[in-house]
């Protein structure tokens, strides 16, 4: 059996999105799947009860797998993290992500404020030992496969160690939700050379190629990210700061649609017909990114996710507690180094 | 009379695609235009002939325009520049950029080593008072009018007052270059508000608030630039430091053909057609991007740059030429506030 907390006032759309998003999991998943809509129960009660007798009516035997977990305050996208914490404690936030450390669910997704996410994670789910912050880990479609970037946004100004530490969750995520038994970590800078960086990038470069248990493919462009592949060879993982990253998600998410928009103009045909049949390109399809680096799951989701991006979210949330994620995360940073047997063949 | 040195040994695919470039641009533009060709006068007599017997053989006429200037010297894609400079001064990139400081040139296009590029234009044209660094500025097409993207990867860690300077010079570039007489700035950041951003972007925030001279429209963000506008209006500049702008303007480069050959493919049709139709997303139309803020036009072009390519490369030296963009930035930077008239209004 698996639970996972969804907080129903996360987000834009909420309380809509995300208990449709629900309900659109319970259909999808795996039978043992439940979900908690931690939320105000009344304003919970009322939407479930108007989708399922309107748009998701089909659907009513799915509630007896939804519990409702009562949580009065809401933390508006506008509070700051701190505050929010301090003065909304019992908030969806705060209460969904208690649920996951206190063990009664097994992740957490919110399309709400991520700033105060990232805090009550940080709080309440606290960081492994080793780290010194978390990452948020993005996928990007390229030419090849899926690559997860690392830092999307957690973390603006990042030291080489912190950049080497994304490295070692990146290798791990990779292998449990990527299904890469020895992924190949590249670091983003302006040049294949060691000496092309900023001071981090570069200090980073060095670290990372004396990494024991990392497979350092060395530094990547980003040109590479598209082609998902370095001169070198392919990659799963990109390290760079949380600045960089959410840039460049950002600009991929503005630029993709921009210019399906034009092709499709171009040759005549239906914008929103092309972006159906172009899945790899669809950014709702991973639905949330996960902060990592935590003692539990906590999804984060756009602030206007869709149903369908809630669901696809809570399937991440899923397969990153069924693949044990969070604790191998843990070793690898603790113990050190599970498959040293490889590091001896780096150059 | 105008006259532009084309460093006819720089980039991959030297001497046919810079002399190539040269007939093309000598063809195309007015008949004023003149071309010095940089580099051992022997290959390029070889080159021009076997160009003007074959592929170029209607454009001997064109031949009067050009003059060969003799530079022994080759800087190679992997010399230091420092070393390039030192041990290379009768390089074709060490004499062509001479002639522009001299007066012989009004204008210098390489496909070279950049950082040789970049190192001898800073040593010979030297910087405007009122600069530390030089910026690449580069344009971004977007969905609604082209924007310039500074600094695209001359400068890795940016001061917050670098970032200012950027918005001052960028100003004067989209006045002279782009046609916009009133830019908008906007800073390259993680989110609309003031405090989001790593260190050096949340004080320049508060710096270019307080600037006159620039119509500084605040942050704008990843997405924004596809979009060409932000939530509050669209602008014409988007300031960033040198690493992150060069990240995304080769993710850019990129993503756009893999965008368009996905498309085509789902769509059914020729990927090489649809990115002929869409010249807009033509990362070669632009050919060269300048560097921004030494004493003279010195435009870097890819070190692939094609025939075409580095004939657009000519156009943009000869219209930061023409325009007066170089006497232009120099006075924004020391008078200070040509357009002193319209900073009354800003909030």
């Amino acid at each position: 059996m698996a639970r996972i907390a969804v907080d129903a006032m996360g987000g834009d759309l909420a309380p809509r999105a995300p208990i449709a998003g629900a309900l659109l999991a319970l259909a999808a998943l795996p039978q043992d799947l439940h979900i908690d809509l931690v939320g105000p129960t009344g304003i919970i009660e009322a939407e479930l009860a108007a989708l399922l007798a309107g748009e998701y009516a089909g659907l009513a035997h799915l509630r007896e797998r939804l519990a409702i977990i009562e949580a009065p305050d809401v933390i508006e996208m506008t509070d700051k993290p701190s505050v929010a914490l301090r003065g909304k404690t019992n908030s969806s936030m705060v209460l969904g992500i208690r649920r996951v450390a206190d063990g009664h669910a097994h992740g957490f997704v919110s399309a709400g404020n991520t700033g105060a996410q990232m805090a009550a994670s940080l709080m309440i789910l606290r960081l492994h030992a080793g780290l010194t912050r978390p990452a948020i880990g993005t996928i990007f479609p390229t030419a090849l496969q899926p690559v997860l970037v690392l830092d999307a946004g957690a973390n603006v100004d990042c030291a080489p160690d912190e950049l080497v530490q994304f490295a070692r969750i990146g290798t791990v995520y990779a292998q449990a939700l990527l299904g890469r038994p020895e992924p190949v970590v590249g670091l983003l800078s302006i040049g294949e050379e060691p000496e092309k960086g900023n001071t981090a990038v570069k200090e980073a470069h060095q670290r990372l190629r004396a990494e024991a248990g990392i497979h350092f493919l060395g530094n990547v462009e980003g040109r590479d990210i598209a082609r998902g592949r370095a001169d070198e060879g392919p990659f799963d993982v990109v390290v760079c700061d949380g600045f960089v990253g959410n840039v460049l998600l950002k600009f991929y998410e503005g630029l993709a649609p921009m210019i399906i928009g034009m092709v499709s103009k171009a040759a005549g045909l239906n914008p929103h017909d092309m972006a159906a049949s172009l899945k790899q390109l669809d950014a709702e399809a991973y639905g949330g990114a996960p902060l990592l680096g935590v003692k539990g799951v906590s999804i984060i989701c756009h602030g206007r996710s869709s149903a369908r991006a809630i669901h696809n979210a809570i399937a991440v949330a899923l397969r990153a507690h069924e693949s044990g994620m969070v604790d191998a995360i843990g070793r690898k940073l603790s113990d050190g180094l599970p498959d040293a047997s490889h590091s001896g063949t780096a150059a």
